[in-house]
């Protein structure tokens, strides 16, 4: 019996990484004067990654790493335009559209009429705040949490705080390391839909294929029938 | 009855105006050789309060405020070196420990004996998660949350999660604006307690005198007795 279908947001629900793709696709025409594109990207790359642990998620997090490497590939060459270029792609990212993945709106409509539903995004608080508003889908979520990450043991407190036991508890993401290994790990089912664009930082290995309560899905609209047959089921 | 506590952490708990303070500070200096820096504060302020809502609450933002300052007082006259010294200031704001005000660690051991406390912050998920973590307190607290802002639904709708009527919660914090007016609004208790160093954007009008549910106290001790007091009286 699913009593609870909680929800990753970004690459889920609406697309993100490829807001990423194109800041880095014009960060590297921007310092193309200094470098070559891919090394400008493999450099921004590196500082991304070391930068989660400084500045922890998303997209503010990602306009220092771009502006570091900016001042590191330029050798001392920058000038404030490129900065304020820099400044100004990373207002854009923030400012931008929510764009919709598609069925999703139809899907968790129908899905909330008979199951509560949680969304569960680990990120910056103003901007998945903000995305969770313009998206028009926040009053079907019972719960919206932004965590600054998805470990076993906030899935575990969160459950604990909602009264709903693992077995309960489906998880619905496109990150291995986040949405399914430690869903799958506390008991509870996890439904993976891969996104075309995933962050490097999210792959994980995928949960051995015996594992009844890992289900692998090709869109969200797959989540209604997994749903009834998971309800059918049991308890 | 008070049957739950909430806290504010910033400059109710450790301080923190003080780092934002020291660190405008060291921007006027280095940008001394363009403007003066009563100039460079000016400036720095009002791109401050208009960053909050582009970039939110926290020390992130607060740095773009700073690289917009550098960028628009120098004139096109910035170096390198700038950036990285104003990326550095916003990295040691960041990693720096977290300073408790005196009496408050002992203040919400003896009171979480006997009622639970929640913390409730706004800020960067980031940054707040990180303190509290460091703090050592994180246990005392049966509820940690960190939100985009306090605002009456905000503490409203954490008070129905929490199942606590407004009437049995007390709110301690610096803010009148984010601490002490929404909750006496919803018709609960506020402890203020001013702190010499409070940001001018939570400043706002002193509750009127006659409100008995409005608390102002010179410490953070003062909340023993206040709790005793109020849980005697009834019902």
């Amino acid at each position: 019996m699913i009593r609870l279908i909680g929800f990753d947001a970004d690459d889920t629900l609406w697309h993100n990484e490829i807001v990423y793709r194109e800041a880095k696709g014009a960060l590297g025409q921007l310092l193309a004067r200094f470098a070559d594109p891919l090394q400008t990207h493999e450099q921004l790359n590196r500082n991304e990654l070391r930068n989660v642990g400084v500045y922890g998620y998303g997209i503010k997090s990602f306009t220092f790493s771009m502006l570091e490497t900016a001042v590191e590939i330029s050798r001392g060459g920058l000038t404030s335009a490129d900065i304020e270029t820099i400044l100004g792609l990373g207002r854009a990212m923030l400012q931008r559209d929510v764009e919709p993945i598609a069925h999703v709106g139809e899907t968790l409509a129908a899905l909330a009429a008979a199951t509560p539903l949680a969304l569960l995004t680990k990120g910056d608080l103003a901007e998945q705040t903000r995305k969770i508003s313009r998206s028009g889908w926040a009053e079907l979520f019972r719960y919206v949490q932004v965590v600054a990450d998805k470990t076993l043991s906030v899935y575990r407190d969160f459950l604990a705080q909602a009264n709903v036991s693992p077995a309960d508890f489906l998880m619905v993401g496109n990150s291995l390391r986040s949405d399914i290994l430690p869903v799958l790990e506390l008991g509870g089912q996890a439904a993976y839909i891969p996104h075309p664009l995933t962050w490097d930082h999210e792959s994980a290995a995928m949960p051995s294929a015996d594992n009844s309560r890992f289900h692998l899905l090709s869109g969200i609209l797959d989540v209604l029938p997994l749903v009834a047959s998971l309800t059918s089921r049991g308890p």
